[in-house]
C-alpha cells in the first residue's frame, strides 16, 4: 500500500502555477498517494484564516502534517501561513522575490493579480485571435485563410492534430490550422491542393499503428476506419508523403499534447509566449 | 527608459512550468522590460554545455548578467547550469526537491518527462474526451449529450464561452458545453428549451455592453449586432434572465481565461485537475 498524504495548492490567484509545480514535484516519488486540494482566490484575511484552519484540521484528522505548496503573493497573507499552517510549507512565490529584488536592484510590487490579467490588451486580442483560428482552421474546415497560419498541422484523422491546434491557440496565442490525410490523397499521391502552397508552415504528426487504432476504436468500434489493416495503411502513406515531400514529422504517440506543442514550436522556431 | 534584462527559461521537459512561474515573478517588477528566451528539452550534456554558451554570451554580449530559470530535473545537468552559467540562476525544481525528501522520508527519482507526459493513459483519455466534448457542444451545436457536461455556460455571443470551455477541457479535463443566449429567447422571456432541463448545471458568463461591443466590432464592424444599443440591450436581458432563473454568473470583462475557468469551477465545485 503507497503512503497516503493530502497536498494543498494554495493561492491568491488561481492556482494554476502553484498546481503544475507541485504537481511536477509531486510525480518525483512515485511510492506515494497524494490527495490533491486546490483552494484558489485567498485574497482577505478571513480567507487566510479559513484555509489555515482546514489545513490544520487535516492534519489533526489524518495523524500527518499536510504538504502546503503556496504561490501568495501578498506578503502578509503568505507569512501568516507559513507561521501557523501546521504543514510542510513551500512557498513558490516569496523564496525567490529577495534574490531578484537584489539582482534587479529593486522593489517587488507584491501585487497579486497580474498573471493572469488581462492587464496588456493586445495579448489578449492575439490570443483570442488565435483561439477563433484553431476554430474555424480545424479539420480543413477553412482554407482560404490559410496564409494567416502560423503552422498547419497535417497527418491522418485522429493522430492529435485538433488538441494540439487548440492548445498552440490556447496556451502560446500561436494561429495554428490542422488539415487531414485522407485515402483520396493517398491514391493521387499527392499533397492536397489546398494546402499545397504552404509547404514550409506544414508540419507533420504521425502515430503507431496500434495506438491509433484503439484511439479510433473509441470512436467508431469494429469499423473498417478503425481497424489495425486500415491504420497501418494510413499511417504508412501518410509517413511517406510526409518524407517525399520534404514535410517535419513528430510521434505523437507517447508524447502528450505539451510536448507536441512545444516541440513543433521549437522546431519550427515559432516564438512562443506562455499565457 | 525601463531597464531590459535578458530572461532565460531552462527546462529538460517542456518549459511551461518554467515559463508560467517565473512570468509570473517578472511581472512583480513593472519597471523592467524583460527579454524572455525559452530553451526547452535540455537533456544532453551536449544541449546543456550549448544553453550555458547561449547564457553567458549573452551576458557579455549586454554587459549584464542575464537571469535564468531553471526547472531542470536531472541533478547534474541542473547542478552544471547553476555552477556555470554566469547569471542570477533560480532553480524553481531542485530548490523543493530537499525540503520534500526530507518530509517523505524518501528519495525522488530525478526522472525528466513526468509531468506532461502520457504515463496515466486514464488522464490522457479523460483529456481528450473533454476536449471532443467541447468541440462538439460549442455555442449550442449539439444538445443530446448535454447531461453528460459538467458544466453548460451560457451567455450572449462573444462573451467568452468558447475560449472558456476550450481552457475547461484542455487545462482540467473538464466537460463544458456552451449554449447561446439570444434575441428569441429575450422575446420568449424564458431559457431555450434544450437547456431547461439542466439547470443546475448552468453557469452564466456576462460583460460590459461596452467591452463587448469592442469585441463584436473586430468581427462585424459597422453591424447592428455590433451597435452599442443592441449589446446594452442583449447584456440587460441576458442578466436579468440569469438572475429570474436562478443561475450563478461571473462578469468576464477584466478577468483572463484562467481566472474565468477557476472561478467557474471553485464556485460550481467542481473538482479540477491541472495537466
Amino acid at each position: 500500500m503507497p503512503t497516503r498524504r493530502t497536498v494543498f495548492f494554495i493561492s491568491d490567484r488561481t492556482g494554476i502555477t502553484a498546481e503544475m509545480l507541485g504537481n511536477s514535484l509531486l510525480t518525483q516519488f512515485e511510492d506515494f498517494q497524494f490527495r490533491r486540494i486546490t483552494v484558489p482566490f485567498i485574497d482577505s484575511p478571513e480567507k487566510v484564516e479559513d484555509v489555515i484552519r482546514q489545513v490544520n484540521e487535516t492534519g489533526v484528522a489524518e495523524g500527518r502534517r499536510p504538504i502546503v505548496f503556496s504561490s501568495v503573493v501578498d506578503e502578509i497573507a503568505s507569512e501568516t501561513i507559513r507561521a501557523r499552517a501546521e504543514a510542510l510549507t513551500l512557498d513558490l512565490f516569496q523564496i525567490f522575490i529577495a534574490p531578484l529584488e537584489a539582482e534587479l536592484a529593486a522593489k517587488s510590487s507584491h501585487a497579486a493579480g497580474r498573471t493572469h490579467g488581462i492587464a496588456n490588451s493586445h495579448e489578449y486580442y492575439t490570443r483570442m485571435e488565435a483561439i477563433n483560428f484553431a476554430q474555424s482552421h480545424d479539420d480543413g474546415a477553412a482554407t482560404r485563410e490559410l496564409a494567416k497560419a502560423q503552422v498547419i498541422l497535417v497527418g491522418v484523422s485522429r493522430c492529435g492534430k485538433t488538441p494540439t491546434s487548440l492548445y498552440l491557440a490556447l496556451q502560446f496565442g500561436v494561429r495554428a490550422a490542422n488539415f487531414p490525410l485522407t485515402p483520396d490523397d493517398f491514391a493521387d499521391h499527392k499533397l492536397p491542393g489546398s494546402i499545397d502552397g504552404h509547404r514550409p508552415r506544414l508540419f507533420g504528426l504521425t502515430i503507431l499503428p496500434e495506438r491509433l487504432r484503439e484511439i479510433r476504436e473509441e470512436r467508431r468500434p469494429g469499423s473498417r476506419y478503425a481497424s489495425i489493416e486500415n491504420c497501418r495503411y494510413e499511417v504508412r502513406e501518410a509517413e511517406a508523403m510526409m518524407q517525399r515531400e520534404g514535410i517535419p514529422m513528430i510521434d505523437t504517440t507517447s508524447k502528450s499534447i505539451e510536448e507536441i506543442a512545444t516541440t513543433i514550436l521549437h522546431r519550427a522556431k515559432v516564438e512562443r509566449h506562455v499565457y
